[in-house]
C-alpha cells in the first residue's frame, strides 16, 4: 500500500486526533453511564415542528433549497437570525452575518484567516478542545490564561502579566478567544465587569476578540448578562468583537448550522476563506432552519431545554454533595447554564489514569488535561449533565464518587 | 471601525475572491441569458422523492439525524455509497470512505493535508477554479500541464518535461490533480490509455493522484471508461488514487454532500483534518440522502438528467455550427458528458474584455483566463449548457455569435 507520510504538510503533522472522540467510542457501551460527551438531550429536539418546517421547504422553496447558494448564507435565514438576535437586543444587518456549518467551521475560518505558524491566541487555561485543535491545525499556539478564584472570568492580573511577557519574548498574538457564557469545560460565566475589562483590553491591544457563545441561551439560573459583542455595540462600537453562535445546543446539532456576527470587513474576509472551504453551507438546511424560525417556536424550545437542564444540573450537584468525599480540596463549579461542570480533586490525583478504573465501574468523564494547550492540570474532570437521564445521573454520580473515594484511599 | 488587516495570516493575504462568483452577480439580471454559471438544471431535481425521503428520516431516525454524528460519516449513508459504487464496479469498504460537505470540502482537506507554502500540485492548464482557490488558500501553486491536441488528456510529453524541469528547479510537488471525466472547464474526457499512463506516472513518481469526478455519471454519449481509481484497484491496487465524488451534479447541489474514496491511511488522516474543520457533515442531510438512495431511484434520475443534457448540448453545438463565424481558428470541444464546453477564439481576442460587450448584448459566459493558476490564455471561454432552457440556448448562442463576429470585425 502506498504511503504518503513524507508528503504531508507541516500542518497535517501537527494535527492531533481528538482524545475525546476516541474516548467516546470506549464509553459507548450500553452499560456505561457516560458524563464524557457534550451531547444535548435528545428529548429537547422538536421533531414534529422540524418535520413540518422541512416539508414547507419542499412545498415552497424546493428549487432554491436544492440548488447552489451564496457563500454568505441564505438571505431568508439571515433575516430570521437578525430577528432572533434583535429579541436579545443585538442589532445587526445582513452584512454583519455569515452563515457557517456550525461553530466549529467558524473556528476553522478564524484560525485560517489569522494564524501563521508559531502565532498565538490568548485563550482560557483550560479552554474548548475543538478550538485548540483548529489552532493547532494551522500550527498556532495558545497563551493560556488561568481563571480567577471567584469563577468569574480570567484572572486579569495574570492576563496582563502573561501578555506583557509574551510581547517581551517576541510572540506574535493574533486574537483573544473566550466563551463568556458557561465555558466549555468549566461552566464558568464571566461577570459584566470582567467582560468590560476584556473588551477594554481588546481596544487597548488592538486584538480582535472572538466571543464563542454556543451556550449563551442555555441559561437556567440567574439573569442574562450582556454579551461582549453587545457591550461593544452599545458602547464605543469599534467592531472588535467576533461573536460565534450555533443551533447545536439551542435546537439540534444535526442541523450543523451556526452564524458569525462581526464587522462587515471581517465578514468579507471570512466569506473569501469559506468560498474555498465548501462554497456554501448546506442550502436545504438553511431554508429548513429559516422556516422553523419563522414559526417562533424556538423560544419555547429553549425555555423547555433550560428547564430540563436546570433539573439535571440541580440533581447532579445535590448528589455530588451527598456522595463525594467531603474535603476542602474537592470542589466543583456550580454553573448557571450550559452543559458541563468541572470537578477539582486533590493535587496528585491523575484523572486520566483514574478513568480506566471509572470505566471498570461503568462510569465515564473527560479528564481535564484534554482542555489545555500546554501545562495541563491532571486533577480535574469535565462532567456533562445534559445528556443522561435523572436515573443515570443518580447511579453515575454514586459510581463516580466511589471511584474517587477509592482513589483517595489508595494513595 | 477596527481594522485587523495587519493581523491577517499569509494564507489569508493570498486568498483570491472568485471572479466567477462576483461575475455571477452581474449576470443574474433576468434579461441576461447566462452560460456563465455551473448550475445543474433545476428540472432534474426529484423534489417529491427527496421530500418523501426527508419525511422517512423524521419518522424513523429523528433522534440520530438531529444529534452529533461521527466525523467519518453516517454508516447508513456509507453503506448506500458502497452499493452505489459497486454498481459501477468499484469495490470499497467503510474504511475507504469519508463523507464530506460536497467536494469543495474534499479539495480544502487535501490542500490542508499536503500543501506547505510554496508547494506545487500538478494540474491541468486550465483546471477547476475552486481547486486553484483551495490550493492558493494554503499558498500552494499549480504546475499547469496543457492538454493534447486530441482532447484526450494531458500532453504527456509536456507532463514529463515540466515535471523534470520542476524537479531540477527544486520545486516540491505534492500530488497530481485531474478531472478525467468531462473536465471543468474544457469538457475533455481522458482516454483509457492516458488514464493508464497517468497512473503509471503516479506509481513511478510516488505522487498521490487526486481524481475529481463530479461529472463522471453525467455521460450522455459514448461508453463509460474506467476511472483511474478503478484502474488502480483492478490492476496493481497500490492505493495511489484519491477519488472525490459528489451529489451536486447527479442529484442536487443544495444537499452539499460528497464522498472521498481512498486508501484507509489517507482516510484516517483526512478524518483528523476534518474533525477540526466542522466535526461532521450535516447529519440530517446524510440520513436524508441515505434514505433517498435506498429507494434506488437515483439511477433513473441520472438517466433522465443525461437525456436532458444531451439534448441541450446537441442543440448548443448545432447552433454554434450554424451561427458562429466559420474560421479554422474558432473551435469548441464536443463533450460527451458534464456541463460545459470550451470555445477557442482567434489569438488576440480577449474574452475578458469582450465580456462587457456580451453583457450589453444580454449574454454571459466565463472568460477562460479564470481557470489558469498562471500564464492564462485569453482567447477562450467556458460555456455552460445544463442550466438554460432550449429557447435560451437558441437566443443566447445567436447573441454570443454576434458578439464574436463584431469583435472580429472590430480588429
Amino acid at each position: 500500500m502506498a504511503s504518503f507520510e513524507s508528503l504531508y504538510s507541516e500542518n497535517a503533522l501537527n494535527m492531533k486526533k481528538s482524545v475525546i472522540r476516541e474516548l467516546l467510542k470506549l464509553t459507548q457501551k450500553p452499560d456505561i453511564i457516560s458524563f464524557a460527551g457534550g451531547l444535548p438531550a435528545p428529548e429537547t429536539f422538536p421533531v414534529e415542528d422540524l418535520r413540518a418546517a422541512a416539508d414547507v421547504v419542499f412545498v415552497k422553496h424546493a428549487t432554491k433549497a436544492l440548488q447552489y447558494g451564496t457563500t454568505e448564507g441564505d438571505p431568508d435565514l439571515k433575516d430570521e437570525l437578525i430577528k432572533f438576535e434583535a429579541r436579545q437586543g443585538v442589532k445587526i444587518g445582513q452584512d454583519h452575518l455569515l452563515v457557517v456549518s456550525a461553530s466549529q467551521q467558524a473556528l476553522d475560518i478564524v484560525a485560517k484567516v489569522f494564524i501563521d505558524p508559531g502565532d498565538y491566541i490568548i485563550g482560557g487555561h483550560p479552554t474548548y478542545l475543538g478550538t485548540i485543535q483548529a489552532i493547532q491545525s494551522y500550527r498556532g499556539r495558545v497563551l493560556g490564561i488561568p481563571f480567577s478564584k471567584a469563577d468569574d472570568g480570567f484572572d486579569m492580573d495574570e492576563l496582563e502579566r502573561r501578555y506583557a511577557s509574551a510581547l517581551r519574548d517576541g510572540k506574535r498574538i493574533k486574537f483573544i478567544y473566550v466563551i463568556p457564557d458557561f465555558q466549555n469545560p468549566t461552566g464558568i460565566c464571566w461577570s459584566v465587569e470582567k467582560r468590560k475589562a476584556l473588551l477594554e483590553f481588546s481596544y487597548r491591544t488592538g486584538l480582535p476578540l472572538v466571543e464563542d457563545s454556543p451556550y449563551r441561551e442555555i441559561r437556567f439560573l440567574g439573569k442574562t448578562l450582556p454579551s461582549i459583542f453587545q457591550l461593544d455595540q452599545e458602547g464605543e462600537n469599534r467592531g472588535n468583537v467576533l461573536n460565534f453562535k450555533t443551533f447545536s445546543k439551542i435546537l439540534a446539532p444535526g442541523t450543523r448550522m451556526g452564524w458569525v456576527m462581526a464587522n462587515p470587513d471581517i465578514i468579507s474576509k471570512f466569506v473569501v476563506a469559506k468560498q474555498a472551504m465548501d462554497l456554501c453551507t448546506n442550502v436545504f438546511a438553511q431554508k429548513w432552519i429559516a422556516e422553523y424560525l419563522k414559526t417562533g417556536k424556538i423560544y419555547s424550545v429553549i425555555e423547555h431545554t433550560c428547564g430540563i437542564y436546570r433539573d439535571k444540573r440541580n440533581y447532579m450537584t445535590e448528589l455530588l454533595e451527598q456522595h463525594m468525599p467531603k474535603r476542602p480540596d474537592i470542589s466543583w463549579t456550580k454553573p448557571e447554564g450550559g452543559l458541563f461542570l468541572w470537578i477539582r480533586l486533590p493535587e496528585g490525583i491523575d484523572t486520566d489514569k483514574m478513568l480506566l478504573k471509572a470505566i471498570e465501574r461503568k462510569v465515564a468523564y473527560v479528564g481535564g488535561s484534554s482542555f489545555y494547550f500546554d501545562e495541563p492540570e491532571h486533577n480535574t474532570m469535565r462532567i456533562n449533565f445534559s445528556y443522561s437521564s435523572l436515573e443515570q445521573i443518580e447511579e453515575g454520580v454514586k459510581r463516580l464518587a466511589r471511584v474517587v473515594a477509592e482513589e483517595l484511599e489508595g494513595r
